[in-house]
Formats: structure tokens, sequence, C-alpha cells
């Protein structure tokens, strides 16, 4: 099958590659129906991680080909939409809500690699849900930004407590945060600020339910959010870049008691003590465990309820994925979907 | 009136000051029964924080002299417990629940300093409650305990999510990391693993709820408590110490999804952003909201369900508050209680 190497910063190539087969009773071996490339892959891209011939990709939906002998609940022909983390569903910190630190957890991105025609999903009933019947062929973006941007942004929106009655404020304009206004619209926040600069994403943000748009950034972005609510922060405040600015910027958004949800993968990110001490603001972040949204989320699709597969802004072939590469980095693209 | 002031680290002094007045309408003049030193005061007192003829104290219980025209629920007579945080207790940040970042908080210590005679109070009903009565002599100290250490650790504790079902670990224990101890305990926690290596708190500790002790720290208690949790880590961490050891110590010694609640002052501490992210805990601090809980506490106090106050293991008249502070500077007390 074809897949996605990335042998180093830049240097991204389409070539052949092993066809997955079932290895462990728990893996299912899916057919990809559709992929793309994330934000994060842009970090070993721009050489701020290391990269060295990767198999890339963890967003994916697909047709289930085969099954080991002790999955249940996917079986072949299904069409799934899976996390961008394996998670054995069974363990106490998959119960406890959180598949995406399991004790079992693989990352797909680097063990797997979805930008690929196949791939081998161990554990699979923790990791895929089916949906209800063969998705017409418009939903598939939408199913496949469940896979993890907009499981990503709802999980933001979850852990900074968006919902009625709250502020939210959005740091980040790329497809998570995107998404995360989508998810605190959803939650029935009172208000969404979108902190963006880029008129194409602030009109997707508005669209997606961003009340308000906020353009200034850092210190000034706080003074603005601190203007618009009060003298005294947003209620919930979503981080989704994951650099120290934005970092400063959402807990500095966030009033005392309020909830900052980070996701954007932190780069470089130190954190001051007394800024967190201060601050008096609950933080909590990491991996969005997709997993547990996603049958919540496959139904808001499903009933066409949401559109979050608006944030590709650009589909292409998998043979051209390094060109896709190319777009986002230059910013000419939001987030690029890859047909197989 | 006499009182405490520190000229520089290491320097205590008690001397003449001015008595204090009604200024505000929302004022109340104190004289104060019971006032305690601080784990935070040894910050200055070892030169840690910088300190210039500060007025110190911050923790106090008393009776009300007089109050301004715009008081409503306390009078002159009544026996109060304070925060040592000022609050209004009618913004919105204080309606929230966290008092201790009103938008117009003062932090008792060093704006007023309760190690005296008497203090005036700003905006006493968002600061004092009265107890039910005039209390008992022996209740004094339990009370005094409820002004800080003890709201302090029942904070980190609802900030940690200590209760029932949850394993709950206690880094430091020194006065409010015991108290965090009783807290967890009170919340029902289903184990409470104190980690101490001096045997005097370690049998404090197991007084006021601990059903363990772990000696090792750093990461080597991190590796303990793991190993008592499944290899998985404590439901709820309190931090009562505030260095990076601390802080580290009990980011890792929670599970993914587990909370910690963090209460000792932050001196000197970065928190690394991958350690946040890939932790997955949520993580909430700060000075504590004690007058949130008052109430509570004054009641289980009253009806003597709780004797936070064990940990006053000096008393020393205000005269030799100076003796006071060396005696917790060379660990010789726990806390110190001052009679003035």
């Amino acid at each position: 099958m074809r897949g996605v190497i990335m042998y180093g910063p830049g240097d991204v190539r389409v070539e052949d590659r092993e066809d997955p087969t079932i290895v462990e009773a728990t893996d299912a071996v899916i057919r990809i129906t559709a992929t793309c490339i994330c934000g994060s892959d842009l970090w070993p891209y721009r050489g701020a991680d290391r990269v060295e011939r990767a198999k890339m990709g963890h967003e994916y939906v697909g047709v289930v080909e085969e099954v080991g002998s002790a999955v249940r609940t996917v079986k072949p022909g299904d069409f799934v939409v899976g996390s961008f983390v394996i998670s054995d569903g069974t363990c106490e910190i998959c119960r406890a809500g959180f598949p995406s630190s399991c004790v079992n957890r693989v990352f797909v991105d680097g063990a797997i690699g979805t930008q690929a025609q196949r791939a081998r999903i161990p554990f699979a009933d923790g990791t895929l849900v089916a949906t209800p019947g063969q998705p017409d062929p418009d939903l598939v973006p939408h199913l496949l930004a469940a896979s993890d941007v907009l499981g990503t942004g709802w999980f933001a929106a979850v852990a900074a407590q968006a919902g009625p009655g709250r502020t939210v404020a959005v740091v980040g304009d790329g497809a998570v945060g995107l998404m995360g206004v989508l998810a605190a619209k959803q939650l029935g926040a009172e208000r969404v600020i979108a902190m963006s600069r880029h008129a194409d994403r602030q009109e997707l943000a508005r669209h997606f339910g961003a009340t308000d748009v906020v353009e200034e950034r850092g210190d000034a972005g706080v003074a603005r959010i601190k203007e618009m609510t009060n003298g005294l922060g947003a209620h919930s405040v979503i981080e989704a870049v994951g650099s120290q600015e934005s970092m400063t910027q959402a807990i500095g958004a966030a009033r005392p008691g309020g909830n900052v949800g980070f996701v954007g993968v932190s780069h470089d990110v130190q954190l001051p003590g007394q800024l967190l001490f201060f601050s008096q603001v609950q933080v909590l972040g990491g991996p969005a465990p997709v997993r547990r949204f996603l049958p919540d989320l496959i139904q808001l699709i499903w009933d066409r309820k949401i559109d979050p597969g608006r944030v590709f802004d650009l589909t292409l072939p998998l043979e051209q994925a390094a060109e896709g590469y190319r777009a986002m980095d230059e910013r000419r693209a939001t987030k690029v979907l890859l047909t197989p």
C-alpha cells in the first residue's frame, strides 16, 4: 500500500509500505477513506520536533476490512471513526474518561501513521466507533474532523467548562481553535470570543458560533478580553496553540476561579508558579480523550447539527501529500484532507 | 496597642502601634483573642521574600469592638473568625466562591497585620463570620486554625476533588498539609496518604485521618505513590509547600484525569508545559477562598467534630513573638499561637 513518510524537516514522501495485517486478537485492519494533515504535523516539518523516517498521520475514517477474534463492537464493512490515540477502553483511566492517557496508550502518529491506504488499529473496541450506517459522501469530512480536531476542540471546551451563562475566549484560530468555538457554542456558552486576525478564519469562527472576534494578542489581547468582561476575564479559555505566549495569554484572559482547557501541544513552555497561583485559574489539558466524545460527536454529525468538516479548505489525493504539507506550512490552507 | 513588626530577615520586634479605628462604613474593629505565625511568614524571615518594616500576621479570631454603619452581619461583642484575605463578599468573583481573588481584595498580611492586639477589618461582612456564641476557651485554637491553615488545607482538598472512593496524597507535612489530611478525611476520601518523614507529624497526620504514611520524597515518593495505586497515581494530590520539587512531586503523584490542589505559595517554581500536558492532571490553587468555607468549618468545630487546633504545638504571649518565629524557623514548633 501507499503511505506518507517524513524523512526529515520539510521532506515528505509517499512510498510503498507493507500492508497491515491482524497481529493481536483485539486488532482491526481498516481501509482508510479519508485522512488529513494536522497542525501538529508541522512541528517536525518545521524542525521544531525531531523526526527521522516517520510514518505520518493520526486522523482517519475508513471501512473495517478485518477484525481479530476478540473484537466485539466493530465488524468488517462498518464505517468507523477512530481516535488519534489507541486506548484499550477497559483500564481504570479509560473508564474514568481519559482514554488518551490509557495505560496501554499508543499514539497513532509515528507508530501507525494513517496518512496511508490502510492501517492496523490495535484495541479496536477501545479506539474505533462505528457510524450508524454508511455515510453520505458529504459527511465524510465532518466525520474525519471528529477523529482529532473536533474531538480536541471539544475536550478543550469541556476542560474549560464552557457552558450556559459562561463567556468563552478561544486562543488560536487554527483548526482546533475553530473547533473549540464550535464546541463552546454547542455546549451552550453565552458568549464565544474568537481571538484571530485572519479574515477567513474570523468568518469561519463566526459560522461556528463566535459572537465576538478579538484581533489583539498577548497583553493587549488579555486587556481586550478583560474590557469585554467587566474587568474580570472570561469564565472559560480554550488554548489551542501550545506556545509560551498563547499559554500566558490564555491564563491571563481567564478570571479567578475560571478554567483554561489547553490542547496546543506544549513547546518550550514554562509556566511560572506564581502566575498559576495568583491567577487562581483551573487548568486542564493534554492529548484529548477523543474516544470519550466520539459517540456523541458522530451523532451530532449524522443528524447534520454540526459541520466541523468546513475546516478543511484543501483536498488532495494522498499522492500529493507533500503539496498538502507545503500549503499548510505556508498558511495557504488551514487544514488539508487527503484521499488515499 | 502592641503589634509585631518585621524589620528584615530574622528581625522581629513587638512595638507600640497606633490603635485602629473605623474608617469606612463597612469596617469592623476587633480585639484579637488569638493570632499565630504562619509558615508563609518564614519566607521573609529567611530572606526568601523581601521585607522591610512590615506589619506581620494574617490569622486571627477575636471580639468585635465597633462596626461601621453599613455592617450587617457582625456586631460589637460577637466572637468572629476572619479570613486572611479581605473580600467584599458582593463582587462576581466572591459570589462565584473565590473571595480570595475578590476585585477589592486586600491581603491582611502587610496591610493590616493581625499579630497585634487589635485590627481594623475592612469589608467586615465579606471577611468575618461570627461564631454561634462565645466559644469555650478550649475551642479558640481550633477556630483560629480556620482563619488560614484549616481553610487553606480544606480548599486544597476541595480543589483536588478529595471525596468518596478517592485516594488522596498530601505533599508537605507542615500545618497546611496536616489540615489537608483532615479535610480529605472529612470530605470522605477512601485513603489519605501523608508524605512525611517526621515522627511527630506522622502521628498528627494519623490522628487527623491519614491511612498511610510515605517517607520517600521526589521521584522516589512518586514511585511509592504509584506502587500503592496500581501504578496509576493518586486521584487527588494536595500540594502544601510551594517549591519546584513539591509541585513536580504533586503532579507526578497524580493519575491522568486526577486533580492537584496546590496552596503552597509558589517560590521560584517553573512548570514545564509538557509535564502539565502529558500528565493530564487538573490543577487549581492559589490563596484559599477561606471565607467560602468558614461557616461550615466553624460549625464542625463548634460541634467538636474536628480539632484542627492540634497543629499548634507552642503557645506564647504576643510579646514573645520573636521566640515564636525562631522556634518555627528551627523546626522546634510546627505552628505557634500568640495571645495578645
